[in-house]
């Protein structure tokens, strides 16, 4: 039953599972909370909720092969080695874990927003492109690298992690140890942290009044006041997505991709954040006078593009 | 004889061509001053040399093919789309100039870095690894990216910019049009813009007591009294290794690349960057704990491997 594959996403809050046709058909879904239990081997509740999704779907069967999205650093063997948004899994051996519960089970695990290049590359915004970055944005910037074609793993598997691009060495601290990190910036956490400094400098007196004071301002209401079309909450607005322009700059000029994609779960943020990067762009590219400006696009599959790539993952791990 | 191919580095001084087997064993060599006059077609007086240094290895056969590399962006068509160190070749079509000079030969243009990148990974440091990045340092910063074994060319031909990665946007400006590039800190350019700041700052006082001025200090003098050993020089080698770890941070980040290689024109400053550049890398890396440190090594071919290179560009384009 290899026309069929299962992939699951695992996030913060929630493990979501899709059953596809090779053609991307989407035939059933799931979904299930996310476990924090800390275990012993790390990663078991996990494993126990990733097999509980891919019963509701497939049953017991194991010839349908399942993919499995993690957010963090996973390596080429299926070992999530580094996830400090979800710490009760942080070393867990996935192959291992969901092979030894479901004897005969062909499992491939990548990093989330690996799954999510693999999404938009074959069925959304990246259809035919071949050179690509997936940008997703959440609380930090997660990433994934298409490119000639081909989804860009790393010696260990932990490509595409652009968030942690430094973009200011003298910037603020990053939970990773080092400083300017470019999450810090252009990210849910980055709206929410340029966002109390503006309420701090006194550029946005209307929302300070309306939220009470300085320190209650958070990400949240500036994005929600920008939608409104508050001038003082654009201008944050701005200011994010220069941060933003200046990643994907340097990814540009590294790689020479012609298109971003941008997804993730920041929702109606990135609606606001596409247009002024997309103007912060232009001249910010070496060469910029004979090249085609890098595009800019939101991602089709948005918040489900992490297990349709997922079950992607499978497919291509069969063939 | 596509068992052989000739490989030519045009640089800013020299255009140095090599007669080569598949193998890489160099049979013959040949160097020719660089034109620098401005010929319409742009960089006709370039294709001349290189057609000439060509005819010193195999005369006028075109049974041999010609690899080329180019200080530049060169498309993937062959055309050097922007080379500011080198303006009389800026905007030429080396394809048609050589095709049209030579019919019949068989020619295959790439960036000057991203030849080295491929020399080093056939033949240098880089034998046997397939997640590489190749650091030329000269008067800036060139690269040639090689994942999952093959040189990433990118969407235009352009990959590989690395020098361009902004590293300080409030940093000094860079002929590119932005600020805080790579470049203008961790190559030449940088060693001498660093030694100045020290210089004005009194971080440097016997070296400006010994060149007369703070103004007269040039990073080629940092560099011979660091190798000497002041410790007021070594700081300044220090500063500049700072930058270039940070460099090569964001690049594993993205890549997550197990190998940089470290080449170009810098000669005796490379030496010394070296080790402070390893120790800086060290806990530079997200998730250092979990993965083995970037290792950084020195070019095999140094000056040569752009010329090797070439030749290897001359092969796959044939296979």
């Amino acid at each position: 039953m290899t026309d069929h594959a299962v992939g699951v996403d695992v996030g913060g809050t929630k493990v979501a599972a899709v059953l596809m046709t090779r053609e991307g058909e989407i035939v059933a879904k799931s979904r299930r909370p996310t476990p924090h239990a800390v275990t012993d081997p790390a990663g078991a509740a996990t494993a126990d909720v990733i097999l509980d999704a891919v019963t509701d779907l497939v049953g017991d069967r194991t010839d349908v092969p399942v993919g499995i999205g993690l957010p963090g650093m996973m390596t080429r063997a299926g070992v999530l080695a580094y996830a400090p948004n979800l710490p009760s899994a942080n070393g867990g051996d996935f192959t291992t874990l969901l092979t030894t519960r479901r004897p005969g089970l062909r499992v491939a695990c990548a990093n989330d927003a690996d799954c999510a290049a693999l999404a938009e590359h074959r069925f959304g915004a990246a259809r035919g492109n071949d050179h690509f970055v997936m940008v997703t944005l959440g609380t930090g910037i997660g990433g994934g690298l298409v490119l000639d074609g081909k989804l860009v793993r790393g010696a260990n598997g932990f490509a595409g992690e652009i968030g942690h691009m430094v973009l200011d060495p003298r910037g603020p601290k990053c939970p990773c140890g080092s400083r300017g990190c470019w999450e810090r910036f252009a990210s849910g956490a980055g709206i929410g942290r340029l966002a109390r400094e503006a309420a701090a400098a006194g550029r946005l007196p209307q929302l300070v009044e309306q939220c009470g004071d300085a320190d209650a301002v958070r990400g949240e209401d500036v994005t929600a006041a920008a939608a409104k079309g508050s001038t003082e909450a654009l201008a944050v607005i701005d200011e994010v997505a220069w941060w933003l322009a200046q990643g994907v700059a340097n990814l540009t000029a590294i790689l020479d991709v012609s298109l971003v994609v941008l997804g993730g779960g920041l929702g109606s943020a990135a609606d606001l954040l596409l247009p002024p990067t997309r103007q912060h762009l232009v001249g910010m590219i070496e060469g910029g006078d004979v090249r085609p400006v890098v595009r800019l696009e939101r991602s089709v599959f948005a918040e489900q593009a992490g297990a349709i790539g997922a079950a992607q993952l499978a497919f291509d791990a069969e063939s």
